[in-house]
């Protein structure tokens, strides 16, 4: 079976978090990019061992195959305001968790008010 | 998406190895047991937090949902001549291996041989 990975986005109220499946790899095995500021890239590879084990090589026959293994890449579409550069991501127990925080909400742009003079005229006589 | 977990099973020379891709989930989640020492059950239950982290509740919307949620349980026949008893099982980076060792392959009957001597008779006169 192809490999993927499958992936869940949470929205906080100060950041977005990704959560992937990612069993078996590790923090080294995982790739996290941003592209063009606003792409987010997960990619890696799910490899399956062909060794018995114990550091030597023994026959290994595969009597059951349902694990997904190979390349596996994701990309998706990061939302505005969300500050790239305090990024973190971190791998345990198989799985990646990628922290995304937003940019602060920029306050709202207030009306301006003018006080208006009673017999000042501003038009150019 | 309903919780499940694939398993890939290998035959070594002297053991059969179960590898189950549990991500997220650590020792003490998943349950391995073995029923009439013929089955072995594999069980537990991936969970999705509600909680924004940091140990306190906070507003948490799902925008993306791929990850499968909720109890699993396989179940499979052991092939016969294995030893249950020093069967053993780990858990790392959100992958469960479970080794399960072959008994010692029972010596093939020899035929026996017997010597015919000449001239005597075993059937009774």
């Amino acid at each position: 079976m192809a490999a993927t990975a499958a992936v869940d986005i949470k929205e906080l109220v100060g950041s977005y978090i990704f959560v992937v499946d990612v069993p078996g790899l590790r923090n080294t095995e995982v790739k996290v990019q941003i592209e063009n500021d606003t792409i987010l890239k997960i990619s890696g590879e799910r490899k399956r061992d062909t060794e018995g084990g114990a550091g030597k090589e023994a026959e290994v026959k595969y009597v059951r195959v349902e694990r997904p293994a190979g390349k596996f890449m994701r990309k998706f579409n990061l939302p505005n305001h969300v500050n790239v550069d305090a990024m973190s991501a971190a791998c345990q127990d198989g799985l990646l968790t990628i922290v995304v925080p937003k940019l602060p909400t920029p306050e709202p742009h207030k009306p301006r008010t003018f006080d208006v003079n009673v017999g000042t005229c501003l038009v150019p006589k």
